[in-house]
């Protein structure tokens, strides 16, 4: 995963946990993709000083995703629904059953994750 | 949902989150479902304290829901994985094609949470 999505998400999931400094920094870099320069001007704190930050949130971010693994499950969770409106597709082209069962299937397997 | 419910679903989600301690006497109310006698007794302390750190283990972990919802978003997930097994027993039995149409929009519902 390209490493900007990556940080999208984690600061989807848990960018609530982060400083409202924190946010406001972290939103410019990975929500807005402004330069480092660029946020370095706006907010009046030097290059090095947002860089330092954006590392810290990452590491921040991470830490919650090693303890809770909640993006990874919800990926799954994602993924698994994406299969589901496939096979449903499918099965209205093909009408084979065994499609369905997929289906069945992948529902089953998100009401365990 | 019934109080101790609520506790061991935000336990399960945000527990990793809190000390090594506070786990270990939270699990034995919550999980293990012991009484705050029995706790006190096992862990050398007294009723109150098993008390009060459930109490602010209960906080802590309802704070984070509040900043986080992530509980609320995989119960929604959850049910309509439900809800798209049953739409699929339902439309194996009826062949009615609304059901399957139903069971793809809730698997697009889920992609969307």
């Amino acid at each position: 995963m390209e490493k900007i999505v990556r940080q999208g998400l984690l600061y989807d999931f848990y960018g609530e946990l982060l400083t409202a400094h924190q946010r406001r920094i972290y939103e410019e870099v990975v929500v807005n993709d402004l330069s480092l320069s660029e946020i370095a001007q706006d907010q009046g704190i030097t290059r090095q000083g947002v860089h330092d930050l954006v590392r810290r949130c990452d590491r921040i971010l991470e830490g919650y995703e090693e303890k809770l693994h909640l993006v990874e499950k919800f990926e799954m969770t994602k993924q698994l629904a994406g299969q589901i409106e496939q096979l449903l597709e499918q099965y209205r082209r093909a009408g084979d059953g065994a499609l369905l069962a997929q289906a069945e299937e992948a529902a089953r397997r998100i009401t365990e994750i």
